[in-house]
């Protein structure tokens, strides 16, 4: 675990190294242009201030421990729309074209290259992710279609439903000729989807539920597929159902019915449904959202889908789960595959961000020491401080995603109720956390490259645009980390009552006793890099932390329900609990990636991982120095060291950044929009212009 | 300055300050739907929530003391474009439509609502600078069409030039007949304007100066205006002299000239341009950038812009200042007023974000305690984090960019050499600051506005785009603050050297004595409001951080120097050298943000602003408390007493934010696309929606 290795002689493999680089990096530049620059190996030189003394990393072995089991569906996805320029999304497309697009795009996929995703949604979710991703990469768009068709409306079929609903709808969904909507946010409700108004009432002389919007704030709204190409909506609705007493009706809370929105042969809105468009958004403008209104809107009673409830012909309830807060939240934890698949996708976006980031501040040169060529932009301190701890923490994220989606498909197997609730909470927490660093990161990313950043070609404004969303649907980052504290302050105070912690939080059980003992004012005062990069150090200050927030906010809490309530409390303490949830989730990150370094059979990949990792650590440590000397965690100059070696890491990184983004394997198509779709300018001169 | 006032009657003020919050509110809602939904008044019923022992703003003296003397012309343009539907910018729209668009409405602004802004480039900045906002407000894209014709290429004739250029080329700028363009970037050298490659040689025979591009790299890159409708050029290129030595030639460093580059009469491009699209960008696509390349493109001797350096018939150089860095200071010190313009669009662009973002928090509500009604998401904790600080540093640098604007004119007026100096370094660090600080919180805006954020009507998505290159342009922003920390390192090195200080950089003659001194462990202990709230604890503070960074910077850079050379000690520092350049532009800031409050001459609008300060002031320190903790000046009880009173006044703040927003005294229709443009559902529902 020595990331240092040298060679024998310094100079020579040096510049084999820096040949292989050119190498790697030139096949990133394709398609090459035809008429090859006198100018462009001048500008490749600067390569060879690449400092001799840097580890040596086997890009092939790396990109392989990294690479998934499914590489092989993504690629075939890549080759289909790379030979396809006429299902490739041009830089410049009206929202009515790109609608068609991305149908046409999605019916390609599906119909053309052969890729029938629907069945992995529920036997090998791993793959059904991977094929998530890759799409992604073609069109966040057609990402986002797909997951609409698939995971939102084919899951809730799925998931919620029962063996009538599969028999009749599987095929229908898989083949693309049921495109289907997802109708559970209204104008007024979003996060809360308990608040939901929208009202499904059985009629017991028809056998039917009449579907309605009572108010313009019942409206569903945001409906992707609605707008233009949806036969049918998963519909939310409160269920309710006449009775015999005096009240007249009862309200069986939130569940969700198949409803029919239009004609199957002629695509007519069907009576009684509404449907407004929604708009222009900010990006993912293929993807049609609509506005949806019910009037009266009558449907079979099997059209409820009643794997947690149901409703017999004579209008009794039937479950198998006593409250209604338990039916919702099953209801609610069949739907935890969407976070789990943008946290996944956000993952895949922020490697091809940092990828195109990193390789542009290689190329590009800016200033230099007087009277000698001008360095790499990548040689700045500046500019590793932006692009290093980022590339670190695309590396950590890519294991924590990992382990989410191995957990969440154990779970699909398993149904165990403990790992239910760890991935809901595991999901709410990593998607937030990490579709808000990649948010981030893009517009660094962006800034980073400087003018050429901004043109359109290098695809930051379409990879920004359309990802910013994903901070907001299924389920708002703020309320997402709210439900992780939630979660550890339940965690925490079972912990009292002898309960037992599920896996991911198990390390709480140690810190409870141990974590929160006073910090040691020997080990707070070690500053040495062996012991700076001790995975146990860092994992202990990162829980250290967690458990100290934890423990402040139960008292928090406590002390403040007394005179604000419960609600009054929680809003009082809300920033705590959302640093909380962000600390607990940094925590699953560090132990995941130690683990993966842990695990890597390859000496030298494991090196390079290992560097990446400390980095990874000790910048996040350095971030939150505040807390930790605030509480004498961490003494003044062991500070200043963890400081220093943040720095000296970050420096360390930069020296095998291209091999770290080579591993990620991207092909080329999806790093810079086709040559055929440059403007002169760009076409002309893009090798010069270093993307 | 007390905020805490309150009435003697708490209730009823509280119900009247709360209908003139609606009514306020719903002028903004303009144009009013006709048909008045049932529910929308239930919808703004949250307002009665707002806490009752809140201060009293009267919005009308504040909105005149925040409001410039320029209000008249800027109402004047929104009144112009808000009669004028086929020039307002509607959501979607072509490249090449939006570029023509924007023409028109620059022609527009000139020949029909005869805003003639020429010459106040030079006679009255401060109106220059308010009409350009006003533009910018409208399309950004138009704002940036408007200062390359008038601050760049319109600037560079006017100041770079002499009497004979002004008297050729006035007229036809200020009236749009000669559109031109700013050549200065080249693909190779964007920051380093001294590493530019483009030559004009003189050539004794003709009387000509002969331009050409001498590689790809050297070629003029996103030059506004330059791929369809600019007529002129200021290029900027290295001056060649035939000498009678040895070498033949002499380089007498960057130099600007007028290029025409296409026929005034048939727009033709003229023997010898070659012109590109730089084509599409991920915003701003209103402006044409293109790319120019020279082929020995001849110019009269009297297209040289002369003012600095001038050659004779017989080929002789001639120059008042004696070096070419003197030449290329002199040249490029008069192109500050760009990024004057940039920093103080950037505030009315935070403005308008904030604005919308506020607005939305106000209205939607979404949980709330059991069994009683939603709350206004602003009543979050979480939101009020995210968005009153915010708040409050858009009131911050409202002053800062004022006194900017202020000491630009002085200077035009002037030419007093250290205020010279003090606006380029002032300029370069609140452009950078205010630029960078805008563009994230474009993004917080809109993750705060959850999926309407997202509704492209809401405007978040292209102020953000057209924005982001804010960060970039008119000098990339890292290296601007490197020149802030220059400029630091130079004062300080004078100081010792008995040299002046100039007059922003005052105060650290001072703290080279008093702030450096160990921090005090009696005031570090003091933990009351009325102390953390004196304006003489903020900003000592703020100043001590200065100070002390600048100091140990000065010494790390002492020290790396003998081992590095002076380019790699300052690499080693850089981030360093950054986190100077924005303490210093954070101490500026705050004087200037405090003396404002002192000058407020309305008692309950000096209380909101001195509110506003306190807020502005703790949530700085307690960002940075990391540092003030590591040297003890700050006590770790004091640490807790900053946090929960900057908490306090948040949630202060957020009571009267209504008011704040109100007094930027923004025109509803930049707030909002028009109803026209609005998608079927937004223009339903839009009021619902509550944007």
């Amino acid at each position: 675990m020595e990331p240092h290795r040298t060679t024998e002689d310094e100079s020579q493999p040096s510049i084999a190294d820096v040949n292989r680089r050119i190498r790697r990096l030139s096949l990133h530049l394709t398609p090459l242009q035809p008429s090859s620059h006198s100018h462009s190996h001048s500008h490749l030189d600067m390569l060879t201030c690449a400092k001799a003394n840097k580890p040596e990393v086997d890009v092939t072995s790396l990109s392989r421990y990294m690479r998934g089991e499914h590489r092989e569906i993504q690629e075939k996805i890549f080759d289909f729309f790379n030979s396809r320029p006429d299902l490739q999304t041009p830089i410049e497309i009206s929202m009515k074209d790109h609608r068609e697009l991305c149908l046409r795009q999605l019916l390609g996929l599906v119909r053309e290259a052969n890729i029938k995703p629907f069945r992995f949604v529920a036997e090998d979710p791993a793959k059904y992710f991977s094929i998530s991703e890759a799409v992604g990469s073609v069109d966040i768009s057609l990402g986002i279609k797909f997951g609409v068709q698939y995971s939102l409306w084919g899951g809730s079929v799925l998931n919620l439903g029962t063996k009538k609903h599969r028999d009749k709808y599987f095929d229908g969904i898989d083949n693309l000729d049921y495109l289907g909507c997802f109708a559970m946010t209204e104008l007024h409700h979003g996060s809360n989807v308990q608040g939901l108004q929208t009202i499904a009432t059985f009629d017991p002389i028809t056998d039917e539920f009449v579907v309605d919007t009572p108010n313009d704030g019942a409206i569903k709204w945001w409906i992707g597929n609605a707008a233009v190409h949806g036969k049918f909506a998963t519909v939310f609705a409160r269920l309710i159902l006449p009775t015999h007493d005096s009240k007249g009706v009862s309200d069986m809370g939130v569940h969700a019915f198949i409803v029919p929105i239009r004609d199957l042969k002629t695509h007519q809105t069907l009576p009684g449904i509404e449907i407004n468009d929604c708009g222009h958004k900010i990006g993912l403008n293929g993807v049609d959202n609509g506005a949806l209104r019910f009037h009266s809107v009558r449907i079979p009673r099997d059209n409820l889908l009643n794997r947690f409830g149901d409703v017999t012909r004579d209008g009794k309830y039937t479950s198998s789960l006593p409250t209604i807060n338990k039916r919702f939240a099953a209801t609610l934890g069949e739907l935890v595959g969407g976070r789990v698949g943008l946290a996944h996708s956000s993952v895949g976006i922020l490697k091809i961000s940092v990828t195109i980031a990193v390789r542009y501040s290689l190329l590009r040169q800016q200033f230099g020491p007087p009277r000698q060529p001008e360095v790499s932009i990548l040689d700045y301190q500046s500019q590793q401080h932006k692009l290093m701890p980022m590339l670190a923490s695309t590396y950590a994220f890519h294991f924590a995603s990992k382990y989410l989606v191995e957990k969440y498909s154990e779970m699909k197997k398993t149904h165990d109720e403990q790992l239910v609730g760890d991935v809901h909470a595991l999901s709410a927490g990593l998607k937030s956390y990490v579709t808000s660093y990649t948010a981030k990161s893009l517009s660094t990313c962006r800034e980073a490259c400087g003018g050429h950043g901004y043109a359109a070609v290098n695809r930051f404004g379409t990879l920004r645009n359309d990802h910013d969303i994903f901070q907001t649907f299924e389920g708002d980052n703020t309320v997402l980390l709210q439900q992780v504290a939630a979660d550890l302050l339940k965690q925490y105070k079972d912990k009292f009552q002898g309960g037992a912690l599920s896996v991911t939080w198990n390390y709480l059980r140690e810190s409870m006793n141990t974590y929160l003992s006073q910090p040691n004012p020997v080990t707070a005062r070690w500053e040495s890099a062996d012991h700076l990069r001790d995975p146990k150090f860092q994992l202990d200050a990162f829980r250290y932390r967690t458990s100290r927030l934890l423990q402040s906010v139960a008292a928090r809490l406590q002390k403040h329900t007394k005179t604000l309530g419960s609600f009054g409390a929680w809003n009082r303490c809300l920033n705590h609990l959302l640093t909380l949830a962000e600390s607990h989730i940094e925590s699953v990150i560090l132990a995941k990636f130690i683990e993966a370094v842990q695990n890597c059979p390859d000496a030298s990949s494991q090196a390079a991982l290992k560097l990446v990792c400390d980095l990874y650590a000790l910048d996040r440590i350095w971030k939150d120095i505040g807390t930790y000397r605030n509480v004498d965690y961490v003494a003044p100059n062991k500070a200043k060291a963890i400081h220093k070696l943040t720095q000296y890491l970050s420096f360390q990184v930069r020296n095998i950044a291209g091999e770290l983004i080579d591993a990620f394997d991207l092909p080329p198509y999806i790093l810079r929009a086709p040559i055929a779709m440059q403007s002169e300018a760009y076409s002309q001169y893009t090798q010069l212009v270093g993307f």
